[in-house]
């Protein structure tokens, strides 16, 4: 079954705001065994959207529109929707109440004109009550077969709809499933992660094989079309498995939710393990990529942002000569820094971080983008040395998850 | 004119990330004063990508596409495009060469095979080099006239791409211009701004006048449409200074790429200040975003990480008893923890937080979401408790930008 989402919103077209509903629709289509060929944006324009609507139809089953639903006088995807198909407008009465009803809730009793407008629907139409705002959801099939979902545009009133009344109406009318498995990944650059999947993607028809990277991760994704879950799964777990025999410790975690960060919190508590970071040029973004797992304060106690070479004597006790000879982005500093900050704080593990994250102060030696990142477990000091691309934000940010990913790979070599 | 976005990649119709490039462009297209009235988006797949392209030089004057011009199978762009408008593809040897010393720069002397594919330019077309990754953006004008640019997908090369060539080629072929103002605050809730500007929004025709919120800020955009920018800045002004004057000391600045921590840098390198953050749940936030302005470390010099109460009171010397008579979330330990920072590090200012940011652990009296926020600044401490709405990660956004906010207002009040 093909689906084709609309989004409707002159603010969308002057980029006011991000559509983040095409992204979240389009993953519940795909988890619904939806194929989405075309994702489409139009302003609150009557031909416009009508031209859109019509082609949309013509291409899919199932046409999914948000926004254009609200009280104001631009907004006009029912009207639109109506004339398309040749129906009419009405007013639906349990919807005129419970708009009635959502105003008295908020101590307001006279009700703007404007939000009555809501409550007309189109004729013919299934109306989903608006729990989270005033504008209704509706389906309607037209005279061809086809079903037009139209949706709020907000989205907090969208979601729950969608996961309340559409997810449940579409399920009813597929059998189809879509199944995927991810294996993420860490250290290797995205060009050289396809090179050595290459066999895997080119024979690909279903599952499908397809690779995303961000901020020095590699997410690959492997998705099959079957009857149900059970056959879908069966499909992809043999690739599942072969990616991770190929990118062995370079895969940090198969599950869908979990972040590099959950992992290596997962990792210390299972071995007891408590972690310091001492940051320089990432000024704390380590610790607290790992503050946000709940549950962190087993692991993570205190933690130092050392930028200036003061502070990292100071606290870390790096030697005064080794900054003078070395410099503070340099593999020794960052040495003295993993281990400084793990023997003053009786802490297990430790991660440092010192580098040039631009956009000044490169040199031939150490150009800009250049981080050392040290790890220190079990009496034991590792540096690496990166070269980053990118702006000051991105340099930081890779260092910060290639800090992570270090941490992780040596308690694995040390404690599993 | 005329222009229309189109978004290449399967991973945007699975939903696996969102489209900000879409955003993006459609922001700068209305500052260059095209119009756009479609965005669409299609996967990596011929004959979709080809029906998208062609419909949309039926309707514009200018297509722009984004994504499909990676070094792996399914990119596909540059094909489909020379393919739908009769050219053909010819090796770039400039681009050879700047992709060869891309990898050079990396330490990488083996190219990847694939990214040699990236070489490969539509004949006739103007070739961008790209300064942030490997694949080139290109512009081709049709034998019809219309122009197709082709830009890279990752948001961090295809940003700086079109800032940097683009621009000054849509610039040179259009009269026609946008400008826009705008105001951004902190602290009051969108819905308080929006009623305090309820009348001037109501009377607008041009300019328009737009709020839009992001983790405790608000921006207020003022946007008009003219002959020429000194026209269009003259509709403009008037409004923001209006702003201004509603909003007073919670307008942190009217300019365009100035950040919340730009300004608080600025003030603190201004009055010859520097800062210590003393951070509990947001577990580094604010040092690291206080980091991301360039030239920093003027200011700040170190910070501490205090998530545990014994590192409360071994770096910042909050009292024992404060602790267990108010616990480590309470306006006493907040107070206590910014004193501390500040004093036993010598520094000008001191920020401190300590919040519950959940899921779990919350109480009547100190509901999850509950931050205490502590400024030091002159021998005085500030503490603030706010009450956060959202899940863990909101909760910490949020408080690390009302504490920079209250580090301003703090510093203008004993500085300026």
């Amino acid at each position: 079954m093909i689906a084709e989402l609309i989004s409707v919103g002159t603010e969308l077209l002057l980029g006011n705001i991000v559509n983040t509903n095409a992204a979240y629709l389009s993953k519940q289509c795909a988890t619904l065994g939806l194929s989405v060929y075309y994702q489409t944006t139009v302003g609150d324009n009557e031909v416009r959207l009508q031209e859109a609507l019509k082609q949309a139809l013509g291409r899919a089953d199932l046409v999914i529109l948000t926004g254009g639903l609200g009280p104001t006088q631009d907004d006009l995807t029912k009207e639109v929707v109506a004339k398309t198909i040749g129906e009419t407008l009405v007013t639906d009465i349990r919807t005129k109440e419970y708009i009635v009803q959502y105003f008295k809730n908020k101590g307001i009793n006279q009700i703007p004109e404007n939000n009555m407008r809501q409550a007309q629907i189109i004729d013919g139409s299934t109306v989903f009550d608006n729990e989270w705002g005033t504008a209704p959801g509706l389906i309607i099939v037209t005279k061809k077969g086809k079903r037009i979902i139209l949706l709020p545009g907000p989205p907090n009133e969208m979601e729950p709809m969608f996961e309340k009344y559409i997810i449940p109406y579409v399920m009813n009318i597929t059998g189809n499933t879509i199944y995927s498995g991810v294996v993420k990944l860490c250290g290797i650059p995205e060009s050289q992660v396809e090179m050595m999947i290459l066999d895997l993607i080119e024979a690909q028809t279903n599952p499908t094989i397809a690779t995303y990277a961000n901020c020095g991760e590699v997410h690959i994704r492997v998705t099959a079309k079957a009857k149900d879950e059970e056959e879908a799964k069966s499909l992809v777990n043999p690739i599942v498995t072969e990616l991770k025999l190929r990118f062995k410790d370079a895969v940090y975690t198969t599950e869908e939710e979990e972040t590099l960060e959950d992992v290596v919190v997962k990792l210390l508590q299972k071995h007891e393990l408590t972690v310091v970071t001492a940051e320089s040029c990432t000024g704390g973004m380590v610790a607290s990529r790992i503050v946000n797992v709940a549950g962190a304060s087993n692991v993570l106690k205190e933690s130092f942002i050392t930028y200036s070479n003061k502070a990292k004597r100071k606290y870390l006790d790096v030697n005064k000569e080794t900054l003078k000879k070395y410099t503070a982005v340099s593999e020794k500093t960052a040495k003295e820094m993993a281990k400084g900050a793990a023997l003053n704080t009786d802490c297990d593990t430790s991660i440092s971080i010192t580098g040039l994250a631009g956009p000044d102060g490169g040199t031939d030696e150490t150009p800009v983008g250049t981080v050392f990142i040290g790890c220190y477990v079990k009496d034991k000091t590792v540096v690496e040395r990166h070269q980053f691309q990118g702006n000051r934000l991105k340099v930081r940010q890779q260092a910060t998850t290639f800090a992570l990913d270090l941490l992780r790979r040596c308690v694995i070599a040390q404690y599993d």
